[in-house]
Parts: C-alpha cells; structure tokens; sequence
C-alpha cells in the first residue's frame, strides 16, 4: 500500500544517470555564488533591506538542496569529499535559518493572540507590538487585547525579538567566519568540478531517488494517521501539562517524515531538473508539515514564556491558552496531513 | 430543507387527543410523588446515600417534563393553573440540579487536568483532590502532575466543591420550604386530575408536538453548521482571551438548541406514552449538545478560578490550557452534533 502512495519518478521512463546530477548540483553551487555575491552586495547589516534577506534565503535554498543530493546519492559521489561537506552544510543552513525562524514565530504567536482575543490584526504583524528592539514600528494596538494578552504579548515579542537579534548576529558572523569560507571555496569548486566516482557518470540515479522515496513512504506508515484523522482526537495536546518540560516526543516523528519528504522532493528535482514539474500533492503535505512544525516551535516558544521568573498571573493564563491554541494546530496540521495523504491514496 | 431533518411523529397514524396528554401528566406527577417519598425515606442529608441522589435525579426528571408539557401544549391546559405553575417547576428544577451540575463540572476539569498531564486517572474521579469538604476520599495522587496542574486542580476542587455545598443546603431547604409543599401539592393534585380545557379532550395534540419540532429545526437550521462541519475550524476558542469575561455568547444558540430538543423529545413521549420508540438521531443530538453545555460550562469555570486574587503563575498557565482544552472540547460537541445531523438530513 505504502509503494502506492506516491507516484514513482514518472517522468524518466529511461534511466537517469550521474551526469545529470552533476549538472544539478553544479547549478545549485551556482545559485549558492550568485546568491552569496548578492548578499555581499546588500549592503551594511544595520541597513536590513529585502535584498539580503531574500539573499539569505537564497543561500539557504542551495544549502539544503545540495546537502540532500549529497546524502541521497551518497554512493556516486567522493565519499571523503562528501562526508566532510555534509556536517558543514547542515550547520550553515541551521544557522542562516535561525533568525527567520524566530521571526515568523513570534508573528505567528501574535496573530493568534489577536484571533483569540477576538480582534483584527490592525496592520502589518510584525511590526506590531514590537519593543523597538530591532526595528522601529507604529503604536501597539492592544485596545481589544485583556491586560494578560497584551502582556504575554509584550513577553513574547521581547524574548523572541532578543532570540532573533541574537541569531542575526550569529549569521553574520558565520558569514564572515573562516569557516564559512572553507565551505564558500568547496561550493565553489563544485560549480564548476562534481567529484563524481568513476563509475557515476554512467549509473542510474532512479534506485537512489526511489529509496528516498520508499524511506518516505515508510515513515509515513508509521505515523498515527488513523488517530489524525478523527477530527478533535485531542491526541496533541495530551502532554499539554506534563512535568516534562522537553518538547512533545509526539511530534518527533511527524519532523522526521517533513525532512524525508524534502529529501524526496530534491531527489526528484535531480532527476528532473531544477524545474520538475509541480506534484500538488507532495506541495500540500509539506505546506501540512511546514505548519505542524511551526505550530509544534510555537507552542514550546509559550510554555517556554510561561516559565519566566515573576510574571503576572493573567500572563501565564494567556501564555496557556496560547500553548493550548497552538497543540491544537499542530492536531489540525496532522488532520490536515492525513486527508491530503488519504487522497494520494485514493486517487493514484 | 428543515422540515426533513426530523421523523414526523410517525408512529402515530391517527389523532392523539387530550386525553393522551392528561394520561402522560398523570404518570409524571405520580413519578414525581414516588420520587419525593422516596427522598424522604433515603434519611438525613449527612448520611448522603445513592438513594436521594437517584430520588433527586428522578424528581428533576418528572419536573422537567411536567414543565415542557405545561409549555407545549399550553392551549389544551387551564392557562392560570399552567402560567402559575410553569414558574415554580422552574425554581424547583433549577435549583435541585445545581448540585449535580457543579459535581459533574469538577469531575470533567480533574479529568481534564489528567489527561492533560498524561497521566491516567487512578481511581473514581469524583473521589481524588477532594479537601474532605463534602466527603472523605482517598490520598490524592498528584504524583503525574505539575506543580501548576495540581494546584490548578486543587483550586478548582475547593471552589466547586463549595458551590457544590452550598448547592446543596439550598436544594434541602428548598425541599422543606414552604413553596416546595405548595409545588408539591399542585402535583399531588395533577397525578389525579388533570386541568384540561373543555375542548382539550376532543383535540389532536400533533399539530402542537410539530410546532414544538418546527422551533428546534428553525433554530438548528441558524446554527453556523457549516463552520462546525469544517474540522479545526478554530472557533470555539476566538474569545478565549477577549476581555469580556461573560460566559461566550456564540455558545448560546446551542443552549437553546439543546433546550427545543428536549422540548420535542418530551413531546413525543405525551403522544407515544412514556416509552417511546427509540429516536437514535434525537438522542445522539442530545448527547453532543450536553457536551457542548458541559464543556463550555467547564471552560467557564477555568477561566474563573484563573481570576482569583493571588495565584501563583504556573496554576494559571494551567487554567489557561484547561480553559482552551475545554473550549475544544466545545467544538469537538459542535462538529459531532454537525455530523449527527447531516445524517439524519440524508438518510430521511
């Protein structure tokens, strides 16, 4: 049932060899220097516009794609090479990520701060609320929030906007770090020098890109989805108050298929082009486990807030129904998973 | 549409007349006098055995369905005997199920707080976190909980458990009181002699049973039963933090739903007698809309306890979880009652 879920590579009827993975990572380390060079260009950190923003993304597209070809085609490619890239693209995309991460956090707990207080959010959100720490921005609305909201708002907003001030830091420092040069050089090298085996230009990529496929497929079957598709299971929130104050184990799986699906879809794009055509499918459970993901960081982000030294009683009771709001994202993230997956099932 | 959702009261080919009602009378107001020498025989209130408890179960049950009758078939009852009467059975009801009621509440928020720490719940509910106020219980086994959980629990234990108290002092005065005796009386009289009008006896009682079928469709037929269809819809909790602290308005139309079916199912007991043919349909309904009640009554009573002066900061971030878990549970009763609905609407 499981081999049904997904259509295979359909479109490569013949084989498929290294040389076109070759060429996809050769343009991914291109994007990675014209991403790279447009960063520099941006200009002085302190000037944030969109251009090193959308830079950094950039950065860490490329990152993760060749990271995941790196690991799914492990066999074709230098294995000394390889293995002592990998850990160091994993620590470049952690660490450009982070900042963005804290970023959309802190807006998607605002938001429903507001949407639990029964209010519209008056203009752009993140800018509302903020403390000035990073940027300047109009006057907090909290006419519509209880004096709870608007404080664990005001809590949030600081932790999260120190967090991510901190992590834009870190970034920048890596950027200029020789470390990050050493891995600059090697994506460079690769732009222009695969280091395929000897054997790799002429072997199928399929059986590879197949496996990531199967290892999707099998993490999959493993997960609750009969649970999750009962609507209002109440399974998320089920540690909700549990003495144990590390993230809920429950999610660790439901993580683990988001990276293999990524792992899938950048197999895919090897075989196809960076182009492949769109699988609407694959596009919607990953948006699912995006969101699942985000609702899982969020949640923790409020219990986290709630165990802030001397806060006011009316805070923690919003921080709570907060965490409470957001396992139960995470609980309709999973719903929405399984009647995205339950489709591909039917419908293939 | 609506005139579909519900069997029209079929199993009655012919007239139902008058007489069937005063029939239907006869036998509550001989219920209710059953019930009450009964609770008069169970002993004192300090020995609080299961007998007055049941007796008092049964006494709310023949009030309630005097009272509907009394209001469903109004134009066939004497109107200064029925107006007088419909009050008193209204105090009587009210106030003999607050003790019940505040019981079940804190029995539904100490699960809750269990389940909500992964714990599973030891022994009988109703039994653990107790103080000794109402009755002794065993070591209360707050092992699995937070600090926050169990003083949540604790808190909730002491506030209901004295409401629950007081509740019931005021239902055994109300039953020595002298408005209890002449409630008491004016039934004693009905389970003999029913105040019919003069045409009553002559009259069919099926146009007035579907009037009282109409008013429950009219008012399903306004509930946002499309939202509640769409799993995780999130509405439930949209003023979880408003600044309002009144009970959720949007719960109200469900409350008067629940309240019309129990109109129509009492209904259909006067025309079919007092065993009616089963309606699986009705009471499934039924079911969903007491959790609804129940869980937003719950809810209510969490972001009560959560405003008490003085609290420490960990026992409202547990209220304010409580709180959200049970305005879920809200919406869970809502979509089931959706689903339960829907059915009937497709398959009649």
């Amino acid at each position: 049932m499981a081999q049904q879920h997904l259509e295979p590579t359909d479109p490569l009827a013949g084989p498929v060899t290294g040389d076109a993975l070759a060429g996809y990572l050769r343009s991914q380390a291109t994007e990675f220097l014209r991403a790279l060079r447009q960063h520099r260009e941006g200009g002085a950190p302190a000037q944030a516009q969109e251009g090193p923003v959308d830079a950094a993304r950039a950065l860490r597209r490329s990152v993760r794609r060749i990271s995941a070809s790196l690991h799914t085609f492990r066999p074709l490619l230098d294995a000394d090479w390889s293995e002592s890239l990998r850990p160091e693209l994993a620590w470049l995309s952690g660490t450009l990520g982070m900042e963005h991460a804290y970023e959309s956090r802190l807006e998607r707990l605002l938001l429903a701060l507001h949407r639990l207080s029964g209010a519209v959010f008056p203009t752009q959100p993140t800018a509302v609320m903020t403390n000035g720490a990073a940027h300047p921005a109009p006057a907090p609305d909290r006419g519509n929030l209880t004096v709870g909201a608007a404080k664990a708002g005001a809590l949030l907003d600081r932790q999260l906007t120190l967090a991510r001030t901190r992590a834009h830091s870190t970034a920048l420092q890596a950027l200029g770090s020789s470390r990050f040069h050493a891995v600059a050089d090697h994506i460079a090298v690769l732009a222009s020098e695969v280091p395929l085996t000897r054997t790799a230009p002429a072997t199928d990529l399929r059986p590879l890109a197949t496996a990531a496929q199967e290892r999707l497929e099998d993490a999959v079957t493993a997960l609750p989805l009969v649970t999750a598709g009962h609507p209002y299971n109440a399974e998320a929130l089920i540690h909700g108050l549990s003495p144990d104050p590390s993230p809920h184990p429950q999610d660790a799986p439901w993580h683990q298929v988001r990276l293999l699906l990524r792992l899938h879809r950048y197999a895919r794009e090897a075989l196809t082009g960076a182009n492949p055509p769109v699988d609407g499918r694959i596009h919607t459970a990953g948006l699912c486990l995006d969101r699942h993901r985000d609702a899982s960081e969020a949640s923790a982000a409020a219990a986290s807030a709630a165990r802030t030294p001397r806060i006011a009683p009316a805070t923690a009771y919003a921080l709570g129904v907060l965490h409470a709001d957001q396992r139960h994202e995470v609980e309709a993230a999973r719903f929405s998973f399984q009647q995205c997956w339950q489709k591909q099932a039917v419908t293939t």
